[in-house]
């Protein structure tokens, strides 16, 4: 594949599109009167070249499998984007205009309400790790020829998740995969710290395992070689580095400070009228180039996903649920060939590597490096290519909440699976303990929470969370738990189970992987003193079975302990109060780790941190009287 | 300062006191029956080197400002640091045997539980910000001799973080910074991506504006060669690269995989021999270096931080708290030299910019890398050298979540200010509204959570915070909101206000930020119907007024509405439940954003999403009935 250079009116038509492009994101910015003219005017010939020379879309289905994907990490430069393809003819030039208007999707951000956006961007930093992802389905698991680009500005390189992701690629190899540096030297603020320092960002990718090309920003020539050698470079992702400048041909706004996140305002339309002098064709038009017969991705299925075996589980064996994770990836991953494992150098604890047992290729390893980790399972999901399952201890997945976040506005189906929650870890301390992972994926919008507490419902956890739309969240536990469940017990999202029950019952006691069986005790030890407790385990904490809690809470006189190996807010005990915000006449006691535990036998950490059984005596004794 | 090698008998005792450190390692971990001894051994020369040649120390008071500083990052290898400091004399050797026990502070990963210990480190890739901030104020603030060390684990340098911080230190030329790459190839689960490429380190390292020099880590004549070029490099922080092995000098475990996290077992004994046959003299013992007279720390004093002039709006006056905030901000910054404030380019937004104005040298711009701007923030204000607020958009902050959470362990005294909160933010869409950072801080053990809502309470909220140990978060608004409370008004701790009143109430409403005049205009409306409502502004919301809400919940026939700019979970409207848990006879009505919000005017979202007046009235007249 040999290098052309494309023809003299081709040049022009592409500089002519540029200046158009940044015609569109100052019009757009002046109706909404808010956004980021200069951020977009930087990257129109990027824009240009990539949409009108590289990109192989599909105006039709943009979604395609097939189709060429581009990121625009840098999302506050949305209006260009819509503006490009617009141009391409996806959608009516005047609709540019309804930018961030309530009754339109084009947001100051793009997210995928958009037919033609995979993921949401806007928290910077996070469009390499996704693009990544969706290079390493395209490279090894569709064999596919499409390709990735992803458009980084300089400001959001000292995210040092770009940082992870780019290492991530140049360690697999990414060649499917190019980055492009928008170098435009100003932040919003101020300046960058590399402001136009070319050859220390070119230095850093090199070490970083990458191609990396410098060139003028706003020459379409040399942009159109750059993507040339991109595309023919084997072996490594490349790192194209645009010197750009913000606000480029806005006369008396280019490289100035202070013209960030700012319309044009009573400047706009001298600017306008100076691009529309540099247009040479005034009607000029391009199509973007169509996605090739050949290289197609193939046709994949990822519906109906189910364990190969149920659970096989003798009542009363001792198995952690982390455990039973692991054995369930791996029953599905023999189903589907598309459930795929990723994990941060934990798979060895949270027992994900039962599936790269099963199948190494089916299993990505991310190193210790979270928000990689989760940007490239969101980009593994996109376009339904696989069902993503990402692991690592619960706590290390505060390290990407961020991502996590920005999945739920990216529509994301990725299911997270977090081991090693709450104190009962034991001695490896505090820093190694989820206690606050229920809270924050509790925060995700459509989120369901899976908290099982033996191995079958684990089983069926994994099983119901491959076929669940939106994040899932599972959080297993590390010591060894009972089982208690029937290996046919059918599981439902949003149902609990009454795992004791008498007539006599006088308090209803909510517990979920260990505390439920210190609740379990607590019954054992009350009914020896004849009290006799109801207990429920609730296996999702989001979507709450509150009908049930409702129901059996009003059987127990209105009395409630919920007990949980986690920080009191956010947790399983404020989704109980959640659901019972609307009932008078409850009284709900909740256990829970109040300040930051130490190390120490598990045991001993359970009943020193207040969520042991006999706490919940106490607790039971102390509620009993209201 | 030339090079002067160590003499032959200083070389054979600081081999001698690593092998030392090594078995300390193999029988504390022993005793524990948990830890990880093979990470442990891969630096036991870098620690001889360390603890009895470079690192000037103070015994009896180990948190002596003046003194080096110390931070092992790969905080699993926790064993060899407390070895290091009991072979140094602080507390007797025999004491390692309660590694990890219930009752002892040498727990799993190092927290300032121990007096030798500046923070927490295990969640892994953290050391470096916190060095960074150390270094940055030593070298800033301090202007003194203490130099900042920081071992850093292979595996932990995939973490982004470390890239940012490396940024960070080279971007501001910490020469008084000196990171060690403990380069021993094995990760936990398998070996590291880049292995025992340490020109690949190297590369990144210069790249990234540090000095970056290559040793083998076992070899203390080149390790001590090393750090004296560190201490005389200008302008440049170092980085020395130890190419070292896992389990070094432990037969059939070194350099072997699948011995990560695990003590030797049946295999101790026979290490421990071999390792006992390496020593040359026994009864080898070396002192730290004291802290040299010259060059000390001052004396710094940060209690008592008071506004210069108290707030001075007029009744009625539209301000926006994020714009009180700079205010607060520079009037404590005017009274205290040690006040200092970092942001991630976002200061005109959140307005640290204020306190840049009044002096630039008390601002950290740390450009868009919140993780190491938090990461920084807790090192400047170790050993209480300065007053830190960090400020950033509040959903930003959720990059950072990792770090807070290891703040807290690490007892930081760190002040976190979120601007943009909530739906109300408007144009720029979701991915730039923070709806979720209430429940995030809310987790923090020990964390105080200020939610102002006008101009006023946020100066007040301010000067409390600089005050208040724990991690304090301050919660700002972006919409100019009214100013209700006089300039004299005292605010407190856990005290919310009682904002309208009048004994006929029914409803209590519960607002805070832009809500709380939400919860005004339906009062207003409402009474034009003949409803009164009572309207209790929490001020903060961690501490919960719980007190005041049950008291005036009661006198409103516990019917309660709480309305909040956050998602359901984990926020005001948790913690209100919270409060009333233990209350019978309580009924509360939950207004929240209740999925991803979009971009539109302000008003409009807040309408469109569920929380304006409109809403409040509509809630009222429903809970009226219950």
């Amino acid at each position: 594949m040999s290098y052309h250079k494309p023809e003299a009116k081709t040049v022009q038509d592409l500089k002519d599109l540029a200046q158009k492009l940044r015609i569109h994101s100052i019009n757009a910015t002046q109706a909404s009167k808010s956004g980021h003219p200069t951020s977009c005017a930087s990257i129109a010939e990027i824009m240009s070249v990539l949409f009108f020379q590289q990109l192989r879309l599909n105006l039709k289905h943009p979604r395609d499998p097939s189709s060429d994907r581009f990121i625009l990490s840098k999302g506050h430069a949305a209006p260009i984007l819509y503006a490009a393809w617009a141009e391409a003819g996806l959608f009516p030039i005047a609709d540019l205009n309804n930018l961030r208007k309530i009754d339109s999707d084009l947001e100051g951000h793009p997210t995928p309400r958009l037919n033609f956006i995979d993921v949401g961007t806007g928290s910077l930093g996070q469009g390499v790790a996704v693009g990544a992802g969706m290079a390493y389905v395209g490279k090894n698991f569709d064999k596919a020829d499409y390709r990735t680009y992803v458009v980084v500005g300089d400001g959001e390189s000292a995210e040092g998740s770009i940082w992870e992701s780019l290492h991530f690629a140049g360690h697999y190899k990414l060649d499917n995969l190019c980055v492009i540096f928008d170098v435009n030297r100003l932040g919003q603020s101020e300046a960058t710290s590399l402001q136009h320092k070319l050859d220390v960002y070119r230095d850093r990718l090199e070490a970083f395992g990458f191609n990396a090309v410098v060139v003028d920003g706003h020459d379409v020539e040399e942009l159109s070689k750059a993507f040339h050698c991109a595309a023919i470079t084997k072996n490594k992702p490349t790192a194209i580095i645009a010197k750009t400048f913000k606000g480029r041909d806005f006369p008396n706004i280019e490289d100035l400070d202070n013209w960030h996140g700012k319309p044009l305002g009573d400047k706009a339309a001298e600017v306008v009228k100076h691009l529309e002098g540099l247009i040479v064709n005034k009607n000029v038009k391009l199509a973007p180039k169509p996605v090739p017969k050949t290289g197609a991705a193939p046709e994949v299925d990822i519906n109906n996903i189910k364990l190969s075996s149920p659970p096989s589980y003798k009542l009363g064996d001792s198995i952690a649920t982390r455990l039973a994770y692991g054995t369930a990836l791996a029953k599905i991953g023999q189903n589907n060939q598309r459930v795929v494992a990723l994990d941060g150098d934990t798979k060895n604890s949270t027992f994900s590597d039962k599936l790269k047992n099963l199948d190494p290729q089916r299993y990505i390893e991310c190193f210790i490096a979270e928000q990689n980790l989760v940007g490239v399972a969101v980009g593994a999901a996109c376009r339904r290519r696989t069902v993503a399952f990402v692991s690592t201890f619960a706590t290390f997945f505060t390290r990407a909440f961020d991502q996590i976040r920005m999945g739920a506005i990216s529509q994301t189906n990725v299911n997270f699976v977090g081991s090693h929650c709450g104190c009962s870890i034991g001695e490896d301390g505090p820093s190694q303990m989820g206690l606050e992972d229920i809270a924050m994926f509790r925060t995700i919008p459509g989120s369901t929470i899976f908290y099982p507490s033996d191995a079958v419902s684990t089983e069926r956890a994994v099983e119901l969370a491959a076929n669940t739309k939106g994040v899932c969240f599972i959080r297993t536990s590390r010591p060894n738990t009972c089982v208690i469940y029937d290996n046919e017990e059918p599981f439902t999202i949003g149902r609990g189970k009454v795992v004791r029950q008498k007539s006599s019952d006088e308090v209803l006691l909510i517990g979920a992987g260990i505390t439920l069986y210190e609740c379990l005790a607590a019954a054992d030890q009350l009914e020896k003193n004849c009290i006799t407790v109801r207990v429920i385990d609730p296996f999702t904490v989001k979507p709450l079975d509150a009908e049930l809690i409702i129901e059996h809470g009003k059987q127990c006189g209105g009395r409630v302990v919920v007990v949980e190996d986690h920080y009191q807010q956010g947790g399983l005990g404020e989704a109980v109060l959640s659901a019972l915000a609307g009932e008078r006449n409850f009284v709900v006691k909740h256990l829970y780790v109040p300040t930051v535990p130490r190390s120490g036998p598990p045991s001993v950490l359970i009943d020193m941190f207040g969520i042991s059984a006999r706490h919940v005596v106490n607790a039971v004794n102390e509620i009993i009287k209201d």
